[in-house]
């Protein structure tokens, strides 16, 4: 733990001032003027988001379960694995996972586990992803109501065929990316 | 193709109205109102981005390369594959790419290929990253210039304790993570 923790502090950049920018559903925008090492200034461009959940779905026929959503900010519909974010307050990721998957696929997963998580983009936003693996998926009996902002479909596909969309672009997203390298490599 | 061209339709979100919020060196952020399949309206939080570049790069001795660099949205150092962001007006990642490495690393890399790129959070972002493998490196005889804002320090790491950095969280990062999930899927 040493030799990192001493060499934070070199790198650290003090807060001199924060200006809000915007405050939203999904996320805060703000921009820090900071105090850089060498004692210049610098501006940063910060983007808060309370972070997110996803899951690597599989159903007994080794089949990935993947949505299709529209995503505004590309201005095209793609294929991701269930996702969601996780809302102020809520403090158990896994428990988020559970939910979204049963909200966006009427799955209920007999088993779940953390595969991994990380951040997605560092250099200017905080946001927190959180994967899980889910499998002996179950159909449920009384499903939860879907986001009402929310139009999904719902598509299930073997590894060869998700690469297959990863090729056409159709998968383009690094959490569902991650997510069918970890399948292929240590479960297929 | 079909399928997918037809569903696209389907899902798409007019936008009604585009309200422009912030215009930054790294991101701009806009708010839209759009108008949804069922005919109601919601709003939709963008922020845009002109996409960046990592490398994967792998010494003779079977080391991964890595900066330390601190990340004000995180508040802390971590450790982070080379990467960049690719200017306005660039068009050739992997020129980026070439150029990020050396910046940071001072590397050459003999041989560059591509592994994947993808979109970050495509939930409220455009950006996408680029993922590079380079292997033959090679010292540069005479290093660019690192940028001015940039305090970074070079780091080398064998597989083994590169997967110790993710437990301890000083590599917590996605493009990172997915570099060295493929590195030990199907280099190592």
């Amino acid at each position: 733990m040493d030799r990192f923790k001493e060499k934070l502090m070199d790198f650290n950049e003090k807060t001199i001032n924060r200006q809000e920018i915007f405050k939203g559903n999904i996320i805060d925008v703000a921009l820090d003027e900071v105090e850089l090492p060498n004692g210049k200034t610098a501006q940063r461009e910060l983007v808060f988001h309370n972070g997110g959940v996803g899951l690597l779905a599989l159903t007994a026929e080794q089949k990935i379960v993947l949505v299709k959503q529209f995503r505004k900010p590309l201005e095209r519909t793609i294929l991701e694995i269930p996702a969601g974010k996780i809302e102020q307050g809520e403090t158990d990721p896994e428990a988020v996972a559970v939910r979204e998957l049963e909200e966006e696929t009427d799955y209920i997963a007999g088993s779940i586990s953390p595969i991994a998580d990380f951040i997605l983009s560092p250099g200017f936003c905080d946001e927190r992803h959180y994967l899980f693996l889910a499998t002996d998926l179950k159909k449920s009996a009384d499903p939860l109501p879907p986001d009402e902002d929310e139009f999904l479909e719902i598509i299930e596909l073997t590894l060869a065929e998700a690469k297959q969309e990863i090729v056409r672009g159709t998968i383009c997203d690094a959490k569902t990316m991650y997510a069918i390298l970890y399948w292929e490599s240590f479960m297929s």
